[in-house]
């Protein structure tokens, strides 16, 4: 294997065989190749893709380099949902519990936010004393026990894809399609599942904003799951404004209990329930989308799911008690309403400007070993097209200071703008995308 | 400076301004930017190219990385010659001398063979004792006494160059024009020079076989020199057979030498003439292309260009008896005569083969610390469509062993074919290629 003559092969559109990418992989993680060279076969990459084959290769290759949660023994389904990220989207603390508690394993494997995004450990370490960092072992007791584990990716699993995303991240070849989608799938594959719905985030607060390529991405990732034995199913969901009410760690942990109490927000119902739907169908936990949508609405109503939710957290080491008195979670000192300036119409909320307002606020993180804050964030009571009044209050800044205030406030002057006509905004749940179709739903 | 994000917006196809690439490539050099992240960045290069302000900025920050030889004082022209790489490649060895003789100074820097090519610095120190690694100090005093100094790229000249070029070779990022362009400006502008000549090989056997980008390439260099004070003119020549009739550094050198006496093969003396008469013009040493061939004539026909090669030779350490004998060049022990087959016309005689044969019998480079064997190589009577007899003597093999000589035996087998009609060859010297035009010249 003679390195820089496969990256010229990459380069000038051919591609590397099974059992290169194999070596090549093999021998980056036990430093052999160097960065330098990996990178340069990433960026041709970048620009010539791979075939199925290779990508199979490369997510095999990752997977294989680490631990795997050998679920095979467990005789119920085992699923999981992955977003590829968005702002306000705090559906999988939602689900975890909800769907555990209908009698499926859920072995959630979440990241942690990094630049617009938020991510799903940053806010379920907001619970004071939960802890996401347990070993497989300690993960697969949790999920015999209470059916749920919600974990980070641990030096355990895939270290290839780890080691390999640290390199793309410094190399700008993070935007790759088959490296998104065999590092998503190489992390997904080594939870034993299977099942696994995916909630592809559309619009411009979406990592990929070209629908296309990101129903690319979906329909790679499907297959790659199907030939392992995990069958995949991905909705298309609106990211052109934020999910729910809230945006920020722990605010969102507030919205997620909430809506485990029955007091959900329209579109984060409309978004969670669909993907819950389709977790239950790939579980086998139901035979119909409205058998589904009954059964959640009743571990909701019944208080079951709210339950579920306080067994994980002291399973996790946090404070179950947030689940009936959310004043436990942290709170920012600075609370400023926010309020129309005139009388109109909402047009855009703009998620990346929430994003990286969040950010702004000290509650996200520019690079992997900032500190953040998790009370800072924004309530965000109007969406695109509300009717508003000169003086209402449309959104609250939570900050850490008068300062943050001050930063809050010109953040959401520049996200929210007040006009006088309707806007185009995209549908909650727009594709639904299978091994065998992309089926549009409205 | 954001790395990933300058990678990004290379990528995206956008330009770096010239004060990024400054920064980007000090901070290089300095160790700040990692090996990884350049090599990311060039292979972003290889696919969106560069605009001539970025190629520019990384000739300018190569160049400016090391020391110049400062020749502004000297009253007389300094030219010196460039070829993109040949087999049997053996002009700078005579041109050297002669246009030194002529009242130019040359100062002349050349590299190593590697791959199927040949280097001039090998060839020199087939020379017994010839050393090539002048200090720029030693060169300047050499070319006021002599006229010419024929050295190789020390740690002094453009050491960003060095750097990069050995990251490029280890990443398959070498052919990309841009960055080809600037490192060889880089170097020849370090020289000092008035004036430089170019020579493009065109044919298989040429570093970039398809010839419109190889005049890219020219044209890129033209155009860099220019606004450097150096004017530079490029003539292609033909690489679709071996140039001359030895491939091999002692038996180059023989050659060299026996041209220096008068007694040039056809094809050589066309080339070597053709770009002496653009350096004799473009130092001013001549006023037309026949005054320029009539004063290279004389200086050979007289004696003086061997002459001037045996000071230059002694002034370098070797030994200047072998202008006079060239027995006193290494010679292999095995000397094999490889014969036609059968009565007909020779068809191909392939550069690359025969380049990458040499390399076979030990007298090349697979890597750039292999110790290699000068006195190996062949002597090819033959070109293309000549009339052959069967048991014609069309080559001689020079191996250091019997099993040396199958070798070469193997690689002549392959380069040599003979059919029955006449094929199609490049004109010796097709186009001459200046800041104002692409001149055919048949």
């Amino acid at each position: 294997m003679i390195v820089p003559r496969l990256i010229e092969r990459k380069r000038d559109g051919g591609s590397l065989a099974t059992s290169e990418w194999r070596e090549l992989i093999h021998a980056y993680c036990a430093g052999v190749v160097p960065d330098y060279q990996l990178s340069a076969l990433l960026m041709a990459v970048f620009f010539r893709g791979m075939t199925r084959e290779e990508t199979d290769a490369v997510t095999d290759a990752m997977l294989s380099s680490g631990a795997k949660l050998d679920l095979s023994d467990m005789t119920i389904a085992r699923l999981d949902k992955h977003s590829t990220g968005g702002v306000g989207d705090k559906v999988s603390l939602i689900l975890a519990p909800l769907i555990a508690e209908l009698g499926v394993a859920v072995p959630m494997m979440s990241g942690r936010g990094l630049g617009h995004t938020g991510g799903t450990l940053d806010k379920l370490e907001s619970i004071p004393g939960f802890r996401t960092d347990l070993s497989l072992a300690a993960a697969r007791q949790q999920l015999d026990r209470i059916g749920c584990a919600l974990i980070g990716q641990t030096d355990e699993i895939a270290p290839a894809d780890r080691k390999l995303y640290a390199l793309r991240d410094a190399t700008g070849t993070v935007e790759a399609i088959p490296l998104i989608a065999a590092s998503i799938m190489s992390k997904k594959l080594a939870e034993g599942l299977t099942g696994l719905v995916l909630d592809i985030k559309s619009g411009s607060g979406a990592f990929l904003p070209e629908l296309d390529r990101e129903i690319d991405l979906a329909r790679t990732m499907i297959e790659l799951g199907h030939d392992r034995g995990c069958r995949v199913v991905a909705l298309v969901t609106a990211m052109d404004r934020p999910l729910g009410n809230t945006c920020g760690n722990a605010l969102e942990v507030r919205e997620a209990i909430e809506f485990l109490h029955g007091h959900p927000p329209f579109d984060l119902a409309v978004v969670t329930y669909a993907l819950g739907a389709e977790m239950l169908l790939l579980a086998g936990a139901a035979t119909s989308r409205d058998e589904a949508n009954t059964r959640m609405r009743d571990a909701i109503e019944s208080g079951r799911a709210a339950d579920r939710f306080r067994a994980i957290i002291s399973a996790q080491g946090g404070d179950p008690r947030v689940v009936d008195d959310v004043s436990l979670l942290p709170s920012a000192p600075v609370q400023i309403e926010f309020s129309a300036a005139r009388d109109g119409i909402a047009q855009c909320v703009t998620p990346r400007t929430i994003g990286h307002g969040i950010v702004a606020l000290g509650g996200g993180r520019r690079a992997m070993n900032d500190v953040m804050d998790p009370a800072v964030g924004f309530d965000i009571f109007v969406k695109p097209n509300a009717v508003v009044a000169a003086g209402d209050v449309m959104a609250i800044i939570h900050a850490a200071d008068e300062a943050g205030g001050m930063i809050g406030r010109a953040v959401l002057d520049e996200a929210i703008s007040i006009g006088d006509a309707a806007v185009d905004v995209l549908p909650l749940v727009s594709h639904r995308i299978t091994s065998a179709s992309v089926e549009r739903l409205r």
